[in-house]
């Protein structure tokens, strides 16, 4: 299997990801996604290895993601609950870390409300020279890795069922509309679109994608590669050609926060219907991460049109993906540890 | 193995059930039982499918049961959990279990405290073509099919150790004891026994046995056979001659809802002790599907004396049956999708 | 593998082990010890048996420590929650167990806050001639036996990486320190190292160690063996010349019922730091059974330094100890229930 283009031990965000590391989670993914369809659906890549799953934001859907694509490698897995954890006994975070470190944990996927957490973890287990690789799952607003990747998975395979690349992406017109501002899926998806080669279009009202965004992200590239981010105040122009339309998760809080006036009103002004992709590209697509506000950021009877959503086959590319990112952070291990 | 009366992709319900059918989960469920006896306890059958239990009303003793069922025929298992699940973020049911398909669900196991929600989900994945199947975990008052399969089960193993049928039920007399009305275990029992050919007795107290509630019953039936039910008001003619007692369990919410004027009555009036038992047959044996209010329903002695109480075999029965429907509804997946 | 010294069921509490007892304990976690350190870390020795972990106290910890260690042996494992049980439907704690016997279960970890629960549950199993052995995984203040078996083979290591044995404990000077008075992990541990031939020298406040409790203790002991325990109510004379410090967790409800004046003036009293350790022997390390509040039990720096600390060697050791306890007690099983 393909791991040319990879060095990596950890996955805490896709600022820093090359063309190259993408294209090599594709390859890798593609043939998890062969596996996924056979009869036997288990490798047993990781027999022997141990993937803790540390969910301090709690998730069902993401935690299920990553603990089936573990078993479908045949890692052992331990699932982290926050609610019956030491935690509450006052241990630090790192602590709990180390505890599963040295019960033998292999590989961590650590989902977190506050930004930075998995990255502080990474480096203690660097520091200690561990060699355990640490995924991030979810990090406040920082980075949603898997989550960016998946997405990706699932337009190579739109662009090209038979040999999806990121490459593919080259050119693509993508509308990211929603609560840019604070999303961790938007940021990684803007990592990884752009590096792509897309044009990303983001739409959003001001209080959720305040002037000048776009241009301060692009600032914070830690590599020098153009990236292509422009930014609308209206939900039109940015639809208008587009390949494909990625819808946020709006959450509720924010307007509690005085952020909207009111669901109705988004959905009038930002929410996506069969009726405004009428300006796309004639076989545009929509996503949206999950998990959905009906008729809030999408209408319900385009999320269920199987011609024109994209939602369930995120979720399936979800199994593939993460197994790919779990295999080529953790293939090593077992090979070295003989 | 034999499945030559078995054509359903889903369990929802016994009502429509016939008595080839009750047969054929006997005989499957003999071997599973044989198999549970031998020194490996596992069998390959479902290798490679992923078995989800969606238990939105939590119970650790019906999902334990069906975990270790799904995993003793070697199927990858999901457990999804309604605290930490994406429910609260306003999604639907629909869509949860939308997601766990796309995840890649061959079988779901589904409990919800509305009845009517397996059914739902059910319904959904055959529109969407998926050939998933749904087993119901018990649905409100509605139905509990694996409940009263493993009942059948119990009573079968015990009239024939050797080889347990659903014919061997014909002729029977079995009291049914406790709060009918209230109950989805005395309804799927109620379906199950009545088409094996027993005759059914009914003892409650009025208010969780109105009149008329036997006619009422059997004019639902879907499919025309004979089914004998029997009301009392009493427990004592539901007790002579009987071959089985049946006891339920009486939620404590009954006397908040001023259905039962107290715990010490109920007793005195239905509860089944070894005293009251004298009157039916003497191979008699009690049965109660758990958890048990000890002194409330049952006598404390009685439930804990072996030669008289099948409440262990039937939690035992329960993983063998449970082998049994969800082998029945996924070896034909696992055949067709290579 | 080695079992000539192994004759018990269960494993309620150290009290009446043998020394042999506990070099059988070592033996086999060595062997488990090395198995976790291969490529393939896992063996087939419990294949096909049930382990079940009833965590009536939650811990995540421990429980993900049996649990791993569970499924290294390739036994099925099944988790109890409390939060979601049958408990709260009113049923006992031994009808729970008895539950989960029926369904197949073989061994049995038991944790729960009052002392006698594992050991009430052992008797029933007993009593109805199941076969089934029940490890205490901690119970109120009476015992916590794996983690003190995890506590010797830690120090059995650090001895002799080669081959650690209980013998190498004798004529050790072990320093107890803390809430010795609230403590199970610390009257197993006062069990097994006075077994094994170590001199115990316990420090704390007196509200924390009343004066008296050492001889009372040993008093208590059911064999007749020599059991060296010193009491101080002062740190400086039991960390003189000691070959290991054992901290113990301060509970910080203990301030609550005024046991204590505050965290900061017991850590001046008896937090054990980098420069009190100077007047223990030159090779001294130092332990905690963890979760640690840094700071008060143990300063953050002396915790952190490999060279001193043995709490992470601790967790790994229990993954092996605790393998070593469920092959011990379940190997039997397999064999004989051809």
């Amino acid at each position: 299997m393909a791991s040319a283009s990879w060095n990596r031990r950890h996955v805490l965000s896709l600022a820093d990801f090359t063309a190259a590391e993408f294209e090599t989670v594709m390859e890798t993914a593609v043939s998890f996604w062969q596996v996924l369809s056979r009869r036997t659906r288990k490798v047993p890549a990781l027999q022997g290895l141990v993937v803790t799953n540390m969910f301090f934001e709690p998730s069902t859907r993401t935690r299920s993601s990553f603990e089936l694509a573990a078993k479908r490698l045949s890692a052992d897995v331990l699932n982290f609950a926050p609610g019956t954890s030491s935690l509450t006994k006052g241990e630090t975070i790192l602590d709990t870390a180390k505890t599963y470190l040295a019960m033998g944990t292999n590989l961590m996927v650590i989902r977190h409300q506050e930004a930075g957490v998995p990255g502080a973890i990474a480096a203690e287990m660097d520091r200690l020279n561990t060699g355990v690789g640490v995924l991030n799952g979810g990090d406040g607003l920082h980075a949603h890795p898997s989550q960016a990747l998946l997405d990706l998975f699932t337009l190579g395979l739109t662009l090209d069922p038979e040999q999806p690349t990121a490459s593919l992406l080259a050119g693509k017109k993508i509308a990211l509309v929603g609560d840019i501002l604070h999303s961790r899926v938007a940021r990684s998806n803007l990592w990884c679109l752009t590096a792509c080669g897309a044009e990303v279009h983001l739409a959003a009202p001001p209080t959720l994608l305040p002037p000048g965004f776009a241009d301060a992200f692009i600032t914070q590239s830690p590599i020098d590669i153009p990236r292509a981010i422009v930014q609308h105040s209206t939900l039109a122009p940015a639809l208008e050609g587009a390949d494909f339309v990625m819808t946020l998760r709006l959450q509720k809080e924010r307007m509690a926060q005085h952020l909207l006036p009111s669901l109705r009103e988004y959905h009038q002004g930002f929410g996506v219907t069969r009726d405004r992709i009428q300006s796309c590209q004639p076989t545009v697509k929509v996503l949206h991460p999950g998990p959905v506000n009906r008729g809030v950021e999408i209408s319900s009877d385009l999320m269920d049109d199987p011609a024109l959503s994209l939602i369930s086959d995120q979720v399936t590319s979800g199994v593939a993906v993460r197994m790919a990112l779990l295999y080529l952070m953790g293939v090593g291990k077992k090979g070295t540890e003989e």
